[in-house]
């Protein structure tokens, strides 16, 4: 534990003006925010181990003795800096009233291929294709997570799944779901195709109700984002469905769509 | 169609500093953004009148052309102040990149009894108990309209369905949905009792899987705060219903949580 009262102090460099380096990205690293979110990151999740590794920690003095038990958990050359919450929002541009932040370094990168190429017989899969919102990407992850998706594997035109916004909304679920990122739809599916998945795309303009879909015992649902929705020549290669809605106002948001469809095709999976 | 050149001009006093207006409350009043929103305040939706009163709008000049066909359906005494975007960014107080504001009236506010009696002998409402979140309120109300949901009543603790990031997040359904709020939980379970609703409660907890409930003619979903959830008093008066999730990620957002089971519920009420 390393007391910093200075917010120039170099040590903590790393959480310097956190959201103007949130634009121009970290590169190998991210942000972690919170308690939930702190705790997968460094326990793991879901029965699998931690994927990503805490350099640092930079915690609010008074938040310590709540997060005495997690931290022990740490390995031990990991650095805990402790600030008061002045210095602590002086360092980081902005008030942090969680008063919890980590600087993590990513996981080794895995394609898409060799994600797919690891999973069991029965396993499904959450596809985006566009989806550039870091608030959907964050509420597709949780919901991913919550209904036992494997893995998600986003288009080279979504965005950052370890965004710090994204991991917040997810509630850390984007730290522990194995995803890969890149790459075309179309490569996408092609990995898909190759690894024996039928894939469902969700559109309002789905040809089939999502109620009626029979899961193959793999399964991917490929998503799109509001508005321009997925390309027809990527729709052309799936199963397409819809959510029905009531007439006058057909419009979900992509994470609520993704919620709706995962709790649909999931328990129909286990079945 | 009145030009405003000046940022200081009083006839446009209404529409400065908007976020900081957001936070004290408007009274009567609301703010409604873009197009889509815009275009419910003016016209209404699914199938009814509208329900708010627009005032004036303020318009990008860039928009004026697009918007030509929406703006003729207004009365004629309401005001359209057209600005070029530096001078309605610098009103506002923050870049508003849609270019389409308006000040609108409220409905005359009623109580939740009086908007339970006035609704048909099948009909589907949703309540919400302490949900402070506009983002979750407009995703809810969202939800509700998307799935053909008659009213929503929120209690006193629940925020302004028509604070104005509230209305964005719900794509115009806070205008267009009759709401009440006001009262306990215990008031609005009241009031569904007097009306001969049975109440679902939605819970981590619940006793009931979600999709083995069958909804009576009239039937009300009950949704709570994530974190703290329902009270145990009104869980108590009701049926309670989980959407089961996957071992080890026992984490829905309560939106997503509104779209789930109302697409559980409102499927078998139609058949």
């Amino acid at each position: 534990m390393i007391a910093i009262h200075d917010p120039d102090d170099p040590r903590i460099a790393p959480y310097r003006a956190v959201r103007e380096r949130d634009v121009t990205g970290r590169g190998e690293r991210f942000v972690a925010e919170g308690e939930v979110v702190l705790r997968l990151l460094i326990e793991g999740g879901r029965g699998a181990p931690r994927r990503h590794v805490a350099e640092s920690l930079l915690i609010a003095e008074n938040r310590l003795d709540a997060l005495g038990e997690l931290l022990a958990k740490l390995p031990p050359e990991v650095p805990v800096y402790a600030a008061g919450q002045s210095v602590m929002d002086a360092v980081v541009g902005f008030h942090i009233h969680r008063g919890v932040l980590a600087i993590a370094r990513r996981a080794a990168p895995e394609t898409a291929a060799a994600l797919l190429a690891r999973l069991p017989e029965r396993a499904l899969v959450v596809v985006l294709v566009g989806v550039a919102n870091h608030d959907n990407v964050g509420g597709i992850f949780r919901n991913s997570a919550a209904f036992g998706a494997d893995v998600v594997l986003l288009d080279e035109t979504s965005c950052d799944p370890l965004y710090r916004k994204a991991i917040r909304v997810s509630v850390g679920a984007s730290l522990i779901l194995p995803f890969a990122r890149g790459g075309s739809g179309g490569d996408l599916l092609d990995a898909l195709d190759a690894e024996g998945f039928s894939t469902v795309a969700l559109s309002p303009a789905g040809t089939r109700d999502i109620a009626e879909i029979a899961p193959s015992p793999r399964t991917a649902l490929l998503l799109g984002a509001e508005g321009p929705g997925l390309p027809t020549a990527l729709m052309a290669r799936t199963t397409t469905a819809r959510v029905p809605m009531a007439a006058g106002f057909d419009s979900l948001n992509v994470a609520t769509t993704s919620g709706i469809a995962l709790y649909a095709l999931s328990r129909r999976m286990q079945s």
